[in-house]
């Protein structure tokens, strides 16, 4: 098993995982079905990161749409910005990314360099289609959004969203009115995003249509203290920040109070979302020793983002896969927002106490200003009340024509106003899930396969919790009573939500090994003892051991299993 | 309430239910936010529907791209035929639906004239812009689905798929294996579709962007017998078939087994699922008496439909509006993806014995035809084989050439063959339902508001499944460990998986209102009594009645409750 991919698509596509999307045409890259088994772990992983996202930090879910018109994308940046360098073959007229053909030659951080630099560095290099040298090409941006015209007439431009963050942005002041003004509020979507890559070889860790599970938490810009810290205050786990990895150090074990207080992580915010992301990923089966925090360099990180920590997972064939984004992105994406939009992006935050200031009010003379102004008297007297005015006057620009008004022609006041509070654009916290490359690395730790008895024996170590089939049912053979006992059984699991297989179909081996290879962690065998003493044998996947349980206690056994109140191993020592 | 349309639409938007899409940019018609209550009630309905189709029903499901390659909708038809007939208004520029103006004018069944006759149709009606007289325009077809480029240069056309439907059918041959090739299987989608209207006006009924939830029945086209038809035989509801309506009849009160012996539903399969469409429609809150199927009338029907019947939900605003569709559509979608892509969508279904066949085959004798034939000599072979001789000879064609091969050239051998079982092309059954037309009228239809003591109570009488939030937390007052308690209940019930919300703002009265107009079932509110006797009022938010419960007993008595074993009037009458 020197590289398990193979293994691991092989049983994928084979038992209903991951299908390759629109076969029956030639499938095109960046693009994947997932099939029975597949959707049913995708949906589970989700689900999971409801549980910690909805239930226990409380943010609720919104659904925006995944097309979106052009202002959106223009005040994100992505109209602009949202683009790889390309170049096209001359020979065999493939379409590549320059910076990827230069980094496989020995330019390391080939992304960073300009136009003129990559195409300088790629003349002398093969393609990667047809080997012949690319030569004097040039080298272009291509925007990584899919395009569509809404409405006949291309009445309007609208893109596939590349991420789902922006429709959380777009509803900020509804959500705002939703969770009456009061900081620190949150949403999360979980939907498709897309992204049109140039040439997608790296199956599911680049797709062109994928689903994030993205949340974007509001919160005041000067209290970055998370209220429910202590949950993860001493959660420890390595971090590699940019000075470890500048000086060519090890990642620093630690807990999220002590990275905080050492300055490594930002802020609580930052550091709590670390420590959640790191048990949702042991949660579906991240092996630890394969998972790493990193901090992205100051070459990497967006200028704006105040901190930003990569969650990434190793694979045997992809090596570190970037899979959750944390970052602290401060009130970039509010202010971009309320720039483009020109509505306000802020809350009101009332001070405890009600403050009273002295302020200066302008009242201009109308009377006065009439006759002298005319049409412009209104337009003069609106500018007034801003203005800063000297002893002698104001002076005040209108329609681009400066006037000087005589201070006899307005009034000063000072006044003194109660200040109930004041309009914040908070920071955002997003912690950002790529849910497809998750679901990747989840079956590539959860492959393994052993010599059982002269076989290969694959199995998928899939979590309980996660498992697309929780319990397989057979009876031992399909006669004298024992498939009636066995299909009520499955009906009984069924009818209390547990996922359950019915399988009766040949040796009883083979059906434990179908189970093994998608990961079932239980398997119920009905035999000629239940007609006996109405107990049914219940086999553990990872240890292979098997106890017996009451029939009518297996809905019960089995729920403290998958829960994971109970260890099976405990049943073992029960018996 | 002669129209309750903006009653509802106006506490959907206050409350967070549904709202414009990017509001900030000017939203677009035809598309929606669900914000966080929306969100959560559009995932509950989606996974009640989940609980029918996967647990009872046994259907896995799939998740298939959302953008797929041309030939997927040329196969499908939608290249070609999914278009409507637009014009444009000479004045005012913008663009319509033909049939609709000529609809609303009294022409009705519109859409089934021909571009010529809308354009005479319409040339004296005004425009619904501006009023304007359309006058001589031009009729055309616009075609529904919206497109964009898959890679850089256009390499590919892709589009966003009209349906979920298509991802289901390219799929066949890995679900029919999935399934061993066993009649009946089926698979099921739930995800985004799009149809790029000309002119969206009716809100949440004609989005460009919605969700379906799809399942798509693979049946052998001799047995359309339901294995499991007793669970509806006698399930009893008015049908509204092609001869009452067409003689202006009321519909037929039947049982499902009365529908299909009387021959009004074509077979088992389409009655088995009408029924089920009924329960999960009725579970979602819609009014029994405002909902109807109706047969489509033969100019409605595809031509290959075996049968057809829309369940019609009646909305104030909108009439009868068609929310979902069950179909037998035969082997209509198999044979075109068959034809497109060359590729077999049969299962092989073996014969209960091993039948044995006289079958004759034709021997070349390349001897003597490789002199004589030269470089045709090999496709006259292959053509050989499936030629029918006379005694004298056989004619076949090669490249277009007919040749006449005298039998001296060729061998007959008359050979006994074992025969194990056929190739058969499934026919489909297609329930299919629009998940965001059935979220507005179970709004619509939750929707009540009364006068409680001077004021306006307005309520969502959400069955408790579907509630977005389950319960209500409130503290009478924020003191005296009152807070603490209600605080510690929120918390057990939220671990519990019970969509909790917790208020202690303003007086107890006004957080009933809040919750009753968001349709939470269920409200506790603790009290001093609670420091006395560990007891805590439940109010039912229907019948406004209340009940002191244990508070160590809420969690199990709102499982009752929402789960729907216990009612609320028997807790009253334990009282």
């Amino acid at each position: 098993m020197a590289d398990i991919y193979d293994n691991v698509i092989e049983l994928a596509r084979r038992r209903g995982f991951v299908w390759p999307s629109s076969e029956c045409y030639g499938s095109v890259a960046g693009f994947i079905d997932y099939g029975p088994l597949g959707a049913m772990l995708k949906r589970k992983i989700e689900n999971l990161w409801r549980n910690f996202y909805i239930i226990q930090e409380g943010y609720y879910e919104i659904e925006a749409p995944t097309i979106g018109v052009e202002s959106i994308y223009i005040a994100s940046g992505h109209v602009k910005g949202f683009a790889d360098k390309m170049c096209q073959c001359p020979h065999c007229k493939e379409y590549h990314r320059a910076d990827h053909i230069a980094e496989e030659h020995g330019t390391p951080g080939a992304d960073a360099l300009s136009i003129e630099g990559l195409k300088d560095c790629i003349a002398g290099l093969p393609c990667p289609s047809c080997g012949e040298s690319m030569g004097e090409v040039e080298v272009f941006h291509f925007n990584l959004m899919f395009k569509t015209g809404i409405g006949p007439g291309a009445q309007r431009t609208g893109y596939l969203r590349p991420e789902t963050a922006q429709g959380i942005f777009t509803d900020f002041n509804r959500l705002s009115r939703f969770y009456r003004e009061k900081l620190p509020f949150g949403a999360v979507q979980i939907g498709k995003s897309y992204r049109n890559e140039i040439s997608p070889r790296q199956g599911m860790i680049r797709l062109r249509e994928f689903t994030q599970a993205e949340a974007e938490i509001f919160i005041h810009p000067e209290h970055k203290t998370h209220p429910a810290f202590s949950r993860y205050a001493d959660y420890v786990i390595p971090l590699w920040g940019q000075t470890q990895q500048m000086a060519g150090d090890a990642p620093v074990t630690t807990s999220m109070r002590g990275a905080v207080d050492s300055g490594l992580v930002a802020n609580e915010y930052v550091a709590y979302y670390i420590a959640l992301t790191h048990e949702i990923l042991m949660s579906v089966g991240i092996r630890p020793d394969r998972l790493r925090f990193r901090q992205h360099l100051p070459t990497e990180c967006a200028h704006y983002a105040l901190d930003c920590w990569d969650a990434e997972i190793y694979s045997e064939r992809f090596g570190w896969v970037e899979t959750v984004g944390i970052a602290d992105r401060t009130d970039y994406d509010l202010k971009a927002h309320a720039a483009e939009s020109g509505d306000a992006f802020t809350v009101f935050i009332p001070f405890t106490e009600v403050r009273t200031e002295e302020r200066r009010r302008i009242l201009p003379d109308m009377g006065a200003l009439g006759p002298k102004y005319r049409g412009k008297a209104k337009a003069i007297a609106d500018a007034l009340s801003s203005a800063e005015p000297t002893e002698k006057g104001a002076t005040v620009v209108v329609d681009g024509k400066e006037y000087f008004i005589p201070s006899e022609l307005f009034e000063i006041r000072e006044e003194t106003v109660e200040v109930r509070g004041e309009e914040i654009m908070p920071h955002v916290i997003e912690p950002s899930y790529g849910i497809d490359r998750i679901l990747y690395c989840a079956l590539e730790h959860a492959y393994d396969e052993e010599e059982v008895e002269g076989e290969i024996r694959r199995i998928l170590h899939f979590p309980p919790p996660i498992a697309p089939v929780q319990v397989a049912v057979f009876p031992l053979v399909n006669r004298d009573g024992l498939e009636g006992i066995a299909r009520s059984v499955t009906e009984d699991l069924t009818t209390h939500n547990i996922l359950t297989q019915y399988d009766d179909n040949g040796a009883i081996g083979r059906r434990y090994r179908r189970q093994d290879e998608i990961g079932t962690p239980y398997a119920i065998t009905v035999d000629y003892d239940t007609l006996e003493d109405h107990t049914a044998t219940l086999r553990d996947r990872d240890s292979m051991e098997q106890v017996r349980i009451p029939t009518d206690a297996l809905y019960a056994t089995l729920e403290g299993l998958i829960s994971g109140r109970t260890r099976f191993a405990d049943l073992k020592n029960e018996e």
